[in-house]
């Protein structure tokens, strides 16, 4: 749909013309490139936090999320190293500059100092890595797009890295099904540009979608922003193959929507960030390309009123609807001053951006016109405009998407990704404010409303343990109090892994330990991820 | 949507007038009354089955299908049943002629000859008969509706039988997510009633929907009508209560969209049937109830072209398909002849019964209409009919739904649920009769084109076992050659689980048997079922 037709469903409603300001004059770059360039890191806090080997959230080794002591491992010899050149001639990387990168996360908050990057091809290759590793208790790192944010995709020390980056081939595409098979390295955006031609989507969408590999989305079980309609990746992934410890290939690679011959065991490894075994393949379904999307990007008064906004447009655009974001006015306040990206409608306590996605332009643009029309006159938002061109859409899209870089500016992050019921998500920013005081230099909350979760971040001028104190464990003990998760989509990785009785029963971690027992009976996988330290 | 406005979107085309033939001709009778009198067993064949115990498909103890030799649990005593007494007090049953029906699967193909059935209404009292049980080495077979295919919930031997169905509590709903949180009996008509009134569904959807509770339902993973537009209950189950095997309760019972913290253990339950751990609440995501539903019953002159109808009906009704199912001539004739069901529209080979859901019954009405136009224009569908009343979609989805009775009345029945790449799924009929010649009484296939899934069900006038030779394995080998699953939806249960290999990779099943020894070391849930003899 054009923007004449959907200007054409509006005309003949005065109260939403307001709403239709246009997004010319914002003139915003394309989310890509914003992105590129937060990846280069010209942060000069990035560069200072890159010095910091392995710290926790607030760099000191006595916090939960340090990095514990170095399990007994063996350490990588000669004699190692000629075993893997055997098997992979020519990726077997050892120069320090090149390993360097791999060593660091995305967020340059973590740095192990791993002195081995491997680069399979196959799967057969992974296997036999894994075989040797395991034999000799060598540990070992898999690592993707490594876009993580919670330090799972890093050595803490000297573990060998296993990069799924040169596994990026697509296997099949069953165009009339939607189910895609390819192996773990494909770049989500390469596997969406795959996808574009044939008519098909893929059913999760990043921010970090230019760098994030497949079989790392499935590992950490990303969430992200078509989740609200196509749900997550325990759904959608229909089959994986995995590389165990030992070097066992399991064949769990099912192009099926329907299978229940037997435990559905690759459910185990989508989440488990590599501690399980490492992803090598996967097989998901795909949805038709939508025919038509609009983004909407509206104002409230108050979080009550967003939340009403939210049920009567679930009720109202029903089936289309594809996501339901929202930022605070804080976020709003770090975009205009970091990013100079101007706030598109007036000023207002909360923003929402709301997406469609359907097969007929017209019935979806008919659909928005009364939602909106119905969320005006009962004066649920106060003010919004709408788009419907590809680039407009991206500069709305990109109001949520870069509060991240926003922050980044804004000094020192503590990042917290919650889930809770969504009518609580705006409560913890309402206590953690009040909590908190003046200690913090900005307090800021935005997330997916429809999934009820929240990215908590809270920003000061340096790293300032007194104020951590004051977050920790407040924000956690909240959460829990309300049976909340302490994260939602990032995972536990190194950062959170001792946080985990927050969200999960004593008795569940212990099975949990006992499962990774049972698939990796020397922890050589991943090792210091995802289970406290209490459990080795 | 009224009729009247379904027609008016038809009147402009002339040529799908003759797709809107009433079908008050029809006169069938609610769906839910017919299942009532099916279950009632007035089927005499049933009778005569009923005096078989724990056969296998073909009756015979040598069948893989078959019972293995009793494992050495302990047998109840007195004084167990005075443990039981004082656990349940009133709730422990041990007369011969209520504890029957418990022994005997809905089908009436296999029975047990277990003499105590408790009827727990906590979790704390699961815990504790379980917790006892294992002590005990006493085997325990848990049991929701009982409305299984495989002979997954009846006792094989002397299984204490562990019945869900006085656990009917719903504990909490959400209006504002749509999350759902019960006891593991509630019947799952009773949750669709419930939510019906706070303007929510289901996100599944079973002819046994009647007796079926929401536990059993996902312990077998099933599937059903709405798979193809909700996805499985891998996706839209948030959270379980389990209790182990020890009588331990594994609290997952999350109530959140998202949460990341660790593996995901509920996973594990879903679809293991009954053989890991009890489960004794859910809580589940619910869909908004659709404003519009329609049903298109169509007829097709080929399978191919019956594929290329699904194509175009996946592009253009894009987010209100919420079903895509067909049924072959064959089981037309089983319909008119067993059960007096007439034809709703002229004799095809293939019929297709089509679902629509949304938001707005003015947009849906002109999506199908444009779809039928097309369908019609292109030559893909000869005939057809539409309905948007609720007397008659239940009329026309009875022509889906009601074949299995069909079949019942048509001989001895061998039925198949298998799963494959969706243009595969009809070549498997072909073959098949090919492969019968005249062997068999009937040949018939129907089933979830959208899911890949079909029915293929073989009738004989009385149990032949040369005929089954004929049948199985090829039936097996001919699934495992296209990598398809020789259980879509059904489960493996007592009947299929030694035919597991045909789907799973050695490796995959090893490692099945590894977590069930870790969850269950004495092998007391559900002995017998879903996994191979070969691993016992």
């Amino acid at each position: 749909m054009n923007a004449y037709v959907m200007l054409g469903v509006f005309q003949t409603t005065q109260k939403l013309r307001a709403a239709l300001r246009r997004l010319s004059r914002a003139g915003l770059p394309p989310l890509d490139l914003q992105m590129q360039f937060l990846r280069r890191g010209r942060c000069p806090r990035s560069v200072a936090l890159s010095r910091k080997l392995h710290v926790g959230a607030d760099g000191s080794r006595s916090s939960p999320a340090a990095a514990p002591q170095r399990l007994p491992f063996s350490r990588v010899t000669v004699e190692d190293l000629a075993i893997f050149r055997k098997i992979l001639p020519g990726r077997v990387i050892t120069d320090p500059d090149l390993v360097r990168s791999s060593n660091e996360d995305w967020l340059k908050s973590v740095r192990g100092s791993s002195e081995v990057l491997l680069r399979p091809q196959t799967t057969q290759e992974v296997s036999q890595i894994l075989r040797y590793c395991n034999s000799r208790n060598l540990a070992v790192t898999p690592q993707g797009g490594n876009t993580g944010l919670v330090g799972g995709s890093v050595p803490v020390y000297d573990e060998i890295i296993l990069s799924t980056s040169f596994m990026k081939n697509i296997l099949f595409f069953d165009n009339i099904s939607g189910i895609l098979t390819c192996q773990a390295g494909c770049v989500l955006e390469n596997l969406v540009l795959y996808l574009e031609e044939r008519d098909y989507i893929m059913p999760l969408d990043l921010g970090a979608k230019g760098s994030c590999q497949i079989g790392g989305n499935v590992a950490t079980n990303a969430g992200g922003l078509r989740l609200l309609r196509y749900g997550s990746l325990h759904g959608t992934v229909l089959g994986l193959e995995v590389v165990l410890a030992d070097g066992q290939v399991l064949d769990c690679l099912s192009t099926l929507r329907k299978d229940n011959t037997g435990y559905d065991l690759k459910q185990l490894f989508i989440g488990s960030e590599g501690t399980l075994g490492v992803i090598t393949a996967v097989s998901i379904l795909c949805p038709r390309k939508p025919k038509s999307i609009n983004v909407v990007f509206l104002g409230c008064e108050t979080f009550d009123q967003l939340l009403k906004t939210f049920q009567l447009c679930k009720g109202m655009l029903g089936e289309i609807l594809s996501a339901f974001e929202f930022l605070d006015s804080e976020c709003m306040r770090l975009l205009n001053t970091h990013l100079k990206l101007p706030n598109p409608i007036s000023d207002c306590p909360f923003y929402i951006v709301i997406e469609t996605s359907g097969s007929d332009s017209k019935h979806d643009s008919q659909k928005l016109h009364n939602f909106l029309e119905e969320a005006m006159t009962s004066l649920l938002v106060t003010d919004g405009t709408v788009a419907t061109e590809d680039t407009k859409i991206k500069a709305l899209w990109s109001m949520r998407e870069r509060v991240t870089e926003a922050l980044i500016h804004d000094g020192f992050t503590y990042k917290y990704d919650i889930s809770l019921p969504v009518e609580r998500i705006y409560q913890l920013m309402t206590d953690m404010r009040q909590h908190l005081g003046n200690r913090a230099r900005s307090v800021v909350g935005y997330g997916h409303v429809g999934d009820g979760n929240l990215h908590l971040n809270i920003t000061s001028s340096a790293r300032d343990l007194a104020l951590l104190a004051s977050i920790e464990p407040f924000v956690y003990e909240w959460t829990a109090r309300f049976h909340g998760s302490i994260s939602a989509e990032h995972g536990l990785g190194l950062k959170k892994r001792n946080y985990i009785y927050y969200s999960k029963s004593g008795p569940a971690v212990a099975l949990m330990g006992n499962i990774k027992t049972l698939l990796d009976p020397k922890g050589i996988l991943n090792p210091y991820k995802t289970l406290p330290d209490d459990l080795k």
